[in-house]
């Protein structure tokens, strides 16, 4: 584990040259302090000098303390303060009132996590849902597969899924799930206005009692041997076949 | 570097506990034989069992021999000969002379290769073609990522991707190039028929030379903060959106 909550300062923790290295370089605002030990060379002066240029304090500390700091991991010298991922808390989520939100049923790599967040934010996906247990949070990895729009796409957290699409769906929301088996071809499909498209997880797709909550399913057609996509990939086509029938009621003339 | 080529005997060499037990749930057809040291416990002892139930011999072989075959890297007791994976020839690629071949400019990472490949089976994409140097192969990481599709999407290696794309504009093909800064919008452009859409390296796109021998340079469009999608996701939109463009004109009904 590369992350740590610090309970006592509600701060968490990125230990080792790489990790605080790639945090720097995507997301330098997230970053608080940055702790060497008195000791360090070689990689450490590499996470001194990129500190510097994002201009984030760097504090020397011996051994035993920066030890103590990384909580038994292997820190190689460099342990770093982050700012703790600040979710969308739900009420902000239904005043935000995104026209597109993504609700992913437990995800759990955080890598595909990222991977759609990338894509939500190219698409004009508002909003993301995940789930709070047994499934990826926006964690250092996530992050970085996110290539910036861990920053961009704001993220909510739900303990029950179906009740949180039942609210949306009393909000205005028309629930659209992602099932292999759907009734429904993407690309005869109509999204309604607003939407929420249901994502489920990496190898059994949506729970039952998700399924059952959603208003249409809808299967991305599959010509080969292969019988499923990546969920990111099923995600990217789902999110950009809405977003080109968007682009043509706005423009028409680039329909048929 | 978990694969070989062993120059004598033109048979590939896996090593390593997980690379072997993946590469046997997999393509176990793959595997011609496994030698296991005969000191060898443990992970190795898994893979017998997954051997034994895949009917791919085993052969038990004192430790000196085996050290000799992984040619110094580190085995865990586990060698496999697997088959090398054969590429598509040239002249068999234009006489198979798919509706659609994606054309990979410089992509280096063998798990983008993978998930272009798995894409490419799913949206009836019928042939790859790769760089021969500076890029990936179809190594077992790329075979893996592919999820099964590298044994149904058959990859051509060229060594001069410009070129190969001239001869086959000379064959009828429309050379389509995916391209940020391209002039055509992804959801206003209709794909010639046949096509070949050429995809660019992860970080810096099409190459100029192989950008100027495109017929048409295709933008996915973007709408959010982030600057670039990862190469298998724009691969995979514009994959579907020919799909989509084909479905339509076979079953107009369903059309607009």
């Amino acid at each position: 584990m590369e992350r740590m909550k610090d309970r006592a300062s509600d701060v968490e923790v990125l230990v080792g040259v790489n990790p605080v290295l790639e945090q720097l370089r995507t997301t330098p605002a997230t970053v608080r302090r940055i702790f060497v030990a008195s000791t360090a060379h070689g990689g450490a002066r590499k996470v001194v000098e990129a500190a510097n240029t994002a201009r984030v304090p760097v504090v020397v500390e011996e051994p035993r303390r920066l030890a103590r700091r990384a909580a038994g991991h292997v820190h190689q010298g460099v342990v770093a303060e982050i700012e703790p991922y600040r979710y969308l808390g739900w009420y902000d989520l239904l005043d935000l009132r995104p026209a597109c939100v993504a609700a992913l049923d437990q995800v759990t790599d955080p890598r595909n996590l990222g991977a759609i967040l990338r894509v939500a934010d190219a698409a004009g996906v508002g909003a993301l849902i995940v789930l709070e247990h047994r499934a990826a949070g926006i964690t250092p990895v996530a992050a970085r597969a996110a290539a910036g729009a861990a920053a961009t796409v704001p993220v909510a957290r739900v303990t029950n899924l179906t009740r949180a699409l039942v609210e949306l769906r009393d909000a205005g929301y028309g629930i659209v799930g992602l099932d292999a088996g759907g009734e429904e071809n993407l690309f005869g499909f109509r999204f309604p206005d607003p939407c929420v498209i249901v994502v489920g997880s990496e190898g059994r797709g949506l729970r039952p009692l998700v399924r059952g909550t959603c208003d249409f399913r809808v299967a991305v057609p599959m010509q080969g041997a292969v019988s499923s996509l990546n969920v990111s990939v099923a995600a990217a086509v789902t999110f950009y076949e809405r977003m080109r029938q968007r682009q043509i009621v706005d423009t028409p003339s680039r329909g048929c």
